[in-house]
């Protein structure tokens, strides 16, 4: 059977075990080949694809609930449940989604995005279908060891361990989180892969059930005496889970699909939590994937045949811009150098916010603390309390996670910490769970913190200058994925004023207030109208908090014909509110001249970000738009 | 010497082991008088108190930093650190904190108030420390068996375990979270605890070690083979803490005051991480604290020599309006008994919530998630997405934990999840950390929620009911701590429509709006101002969101010489600023009529609510005040 004759999972059962990995394979090159040309996440994907079989292979979805955590491993499982034409719009406006997406398909039985979820929305539905009388459906959660390390998985582990639901939590141990996975629970997995001891006694074990004894009293009875009998000798009487209360199975070859479709039938029939132990490599099946997962985690464009990356960018570049997180990762070592209380913090993100340069150049003060978000801003407020001045860089949206540290640990607090968060505003292809457009909204209301964000590179530099210097309480700095402006970044760094916008361009007939990287599309926009006669004032606020009253003040003296607002955040309770209430209380004569433009109460599919702008209204030409009317 | 004679933990050194226990003893005593009169968090305090005693008495502190988990077990800390005369000011409008407060005291290393915090931010100090050169300072967290099972705890355990940080981490395993502890983790903490064979071994350990053998061999080495090799042999080679690389040691009797001292001393001196597990007694020396500790958490007045509570609710008093909560508690029963699909979830908070009257009626359709936040949300929508109808209830403060959650699983899915917001807005004497002013500034960006807040028992009744209905999206309602209006809470329940506000009274000068509880205010001061000859309407809009514009566009066709919003949620971004906007963009001229009062942009202290309204004039004064203005 050929991959292409594979419409459902059901097509799969067709097949003998020994026939499946030909499948794994044609599905493996289907994956190289769609994403070499149709950008995706690759190495994840690459290290379940057996996995993947495997599971559609033995249960019985989408009735059996399968829940891929975080979900960017789930291309194999798009492909075998009705998606395989589709694929090659994975992430593209009006494609199929990255992730797992409930909307999109009754196989996705749980949309993901963010890490550590499964567990919880795994024993969810076991409870339902128990309740509902239903004891044969199983639900399965498959889990990276990555995002075991979020406190979200570990609730839910301490909530499972006591349940008499029928979950079966697969740990997906590769060793990273997109970055290397750190922290006491890998060193414990690596501790158990690699005992030789324990890994003899159970291939023992295996090996007797495989053989005619196994297959005769392939009870599960027995079964389970044997496993627990080896893990006993081994691993003492408890290990991490089953100290938690749920049985523990592995660990298993992830890449053998035999092997692993009967292991998978046997803890099928087990009722009770149980959690199996999969060795997988991410990348596998390409060279350079395996060898540098953490670079091909999603590589852009490669070569199908080679695995070379077809486009590099060129960091070094005098003649391109930087990416913002670039001029993040090299500015913070330049300000460490000279202020030696500056430590950096990133919950498994260093290379995307380019804290791995300064981990190279100064691997004691920067602290990659796993997927742990909450942790990582208490850790930094703790920091802060004895003086340090701790960096933690944040994705905007992953800082949902940190909400209650942020108001509890930092704010209230006044600790000095400086959040920067990236990847704040549309981020493009990875979509609604990704864009970072809800921290203006929710960090506003929160007493004593600076909230800024930078226009270009220069500006950014100065925020980070001034966000360290001393007296200064919590100051968060948010800025978008992808490019930023100037190709002299390196500008010499100046403290900013808390709380002072500034005009970047003067006019008369309608003002341009922006926050932020869309500041320059006001500018663009502003010299488009000036060809058509319009002169257009921009001011660039800088700050949403404090907002710079005296600014506003000046706008609403000026007798603007129109005054718009634009930010790449949601609308409600964000940067236009936020000066329509300074109008209506300060200058309602004017408030009727406002127009704000910002992401409208919807939550915005994936696809470019320039296409995105545009569906939101925040795109250059809307500014126009608006400005003549 | 007597309690008198302490002011700081010098005091406390001057004396003998053996003199400690009565120094105990009077801390306790002292405890429980001033509590029966000035009512605070009783039973965990009466728990620690010979911990903090042997804390102070071995370690440095303030040098040495002492972060107490959650904080309200924290009262012994306080008399001895400085604070007995104002102990009896507990709570109270401008007396101290119920929780450690850094700006309090030198000796409050960090604040706290939320649970699972403390070992995060002990690792950041102890951090910090080591890159100060400073090797010698001692980092203690003293975290509840159920303030483990939060994330963030294991976040933190996580990283603790691959540091080498001068952090002790002392687990006071009470088998209490405010209700009885569950999950996974509490039975293994009992499984250990309740180890005959386990607890010999160690006996002799110790023993070995306190007789002259002990003494001349006290070297940290030996002591740590010797704990080692009991351990080896009764738990395996790994325990669950040990497992993540940190050295596990107890349990010991968190009461015998000697063996504390002696056992902290040894451990003061090992570096790296360190967790001492202390088995206490959740009201610990009055008995009827150690009976019913989940009633005497909070107990109110009560007698000091009996330990009878002098002031209990009457729950079925036909005179007194219930709680909030009791409604609520009550109300999800009614409905529960005619909708199967109906479960209500709970983070460690089922008495608080009045989650208890169900469970003890339907124990099968109640789960206490033990102090999880982001779990219970996850949990819930997984339960959604198979046709239940959870009703997840969580205060409002600890809901901020849940953030991401909320916007990532429930609302972005469309799951019919009910999220009953408790303790929304101000909640008097718990302070800062817990009043409930951010939900409605938070959630208002999310889309697809329906946001509302009952103006009394009838309408939370009615909004329960509409929620449970099929066909509605997410629905949060938010209702505060404390007495609701009507002493026959039990009406009729009848469906609302969805975004439809209403008007309570007709008026014609001014206009109140208000959303929830604080429209009962705007009914009096209506009243108050008839009086006086000016007439005022009350609108009671119900939703935030939808917020209903149609009554709006009637409030700004009515020529209303004020228009005043009323909220106990943050102006930034709340429900004024709403309105503020709408009339911007659809009613301009009538804008700057508007007033906004809500809670300003700044942490609320404690104290009780009343006196915190007046502060923050959000009260029926200062609607008469901006009515007259």
């Amino acid at each position: 059977m050929k991959l292409t004759d594979i419409n459902t999972p059901a097509d799969l059962k067709q097949l003998q075990p020994g026939e499946l990995q030909a499948v794994a394979d044609e599905l493996r090159s289907y994956i190289v080949n769609t994403l070499s040309t149709h950008p995706g996440h690759l190495a994840s994907s690459l290290g379940t694809v057996e996995l993947t079989v495997a599971l559609h292979y033995v249960f019985n979805t989408p009735d059996d609930k399968l829940i891929w955590d975080v979900g960017h491993q789930a291309y194999a499982h798009k492909i075998l449940t009705g998606r395989r034409e589709a694929f090659s719009t994975v992430r593209t406006y009006g494609g199929i989604s990255g992730f797992p997406k409930m909307s999109e398909s009754p196989y996705d039985a749980f949309g993901t995005g963010h890490s550590s979820t499964s567990i919880s929305a795994a024993l969810g539905m076991a409870v339902a279908s128990r309740m509902q009388g239903n004891t044969s459906r199983k639900h399965i959660a498959v889990i990276g060891d990555g995002s075991l390390t979020g406190g979200e998985a570990f609730e839910a582990l301490n909530n499972v361990g006591l349940s008499k639901a029928n979950i079966l939590v697969i740990l997906n141990d590769n060793g990273i989180s997109i970055d290397k996975a750190v922290g006491g629970l890998n060193n414990y997995l690596m501790r158990i892969t690699s005992s030789p001891r324990y890994n003899r006694l159970k291939e023992q074990v295996w090996q007797r059930l495989d053989s005619g004894e196994g297959l005769r009293q392939r009870s599960k009875g027995v079964f389970q005496r044997m496993t627990k009998v080896a893990k006993t000798i081994a691993l003492g009487s408890t290990n991490l889970f089953e100290a938690l209360g749920i049985r523990y199975f592995g660990p298993v070859d992830g890449h053998d699909i035999v092997h692993l479709t009967e292991i998978l039938s046997r803890l099928k029939d087990m009722n009770g939590p149980v959690l199996l132990h999969v060795v997988t490599r991410k990348g596998r099946g390409l060279k350079q994937a395996e060898q540098n997962p953490i670079v091909y985690h999603a590589p852009g464009l490669f070569d199908a045949e080679t695995g070379e990356r077809t486009l590099i960018t060129h960091h070094s570049s005098l003649t391109h811009p930087l990416k913002y997180q670039e001029v993040f990762g090299r500015t913070i070592i330049e300000l460490a150098e000279k202020n030696p209380a500056i430590v950096g913090i990133t919950p498994a993100m260093a290379t995307g916010c380019s804290l791995n340069l300064m981990m190279e150049q100064m691997p004691d003060r920067v602290f990659d603390v796993g997927i742990s978000e909450q942790h990582a801003v208490t850790f930094a407020a703790g920091l802060a309390a004895q003086g340090m001045v701790p960096f933690c860089n944040i994705y905007s949206s992953f800082a949902q996670r940190a909400y209650d540290q942020i108001i509890h640990d930092v704010a209230l607090q006044q600790l000095p910490v400086v959040l920067c968060l990236d990847r704040a505003g549309l981020v493009g292809d990875d979509g609604p769970t990704h864009h970072g457009v809800f921290d203006l909204a929710a960090l506003r209301p929160i007493p004593n913190l600076t909230i800024c964000a930078p226009m270009d590179d220069h500006e950014l530099r100065n925020m980070m200058y001034t966000a360290q210097l001393p007296n200064h309480g919590p100051v968060v700095i948010r800025y978008p994925r992808g490019s930023s402006v100037y190709s002299d970044w390196q500008s010499p760094m100046q403290e900013l004023t808390i709380g002072e916008g500034r005009c970047v361009r003067e006019g008369s007939d309608v003002a341009f207030l922006s926050l932020g990287h869309p500041g320059n599309d006001t500018v663009a926009a502003a010299e488009e109208l000036q060809k058509q006669g319009l002169s257009a004032a921009v001011y660039d606020m800088r700050f949403l908090k404090p907002l710079d009253t005296r600014l506003l003040d000046e706008v609403a003296s000026k007798g603007f014909r129109r005054i718009i607002t634009i930010e790449d955040g949601t609308k409600l309770g964000g940067f236009g509110e936020a000066v329509e209430s300074y109008f209506t209380e300060h200058h309602p004569e004017q408030a009727a001249h406002i127009t704000v433009l910002a992401i409208p109460d919807e939550f915005v599919t994936h696809g470019s970000v320039p296409q995105l702008k545009a569906d939101c209204h925040i795109d250059k030409d809307s500014l126009i738009r608006s400005a003549l009317l």
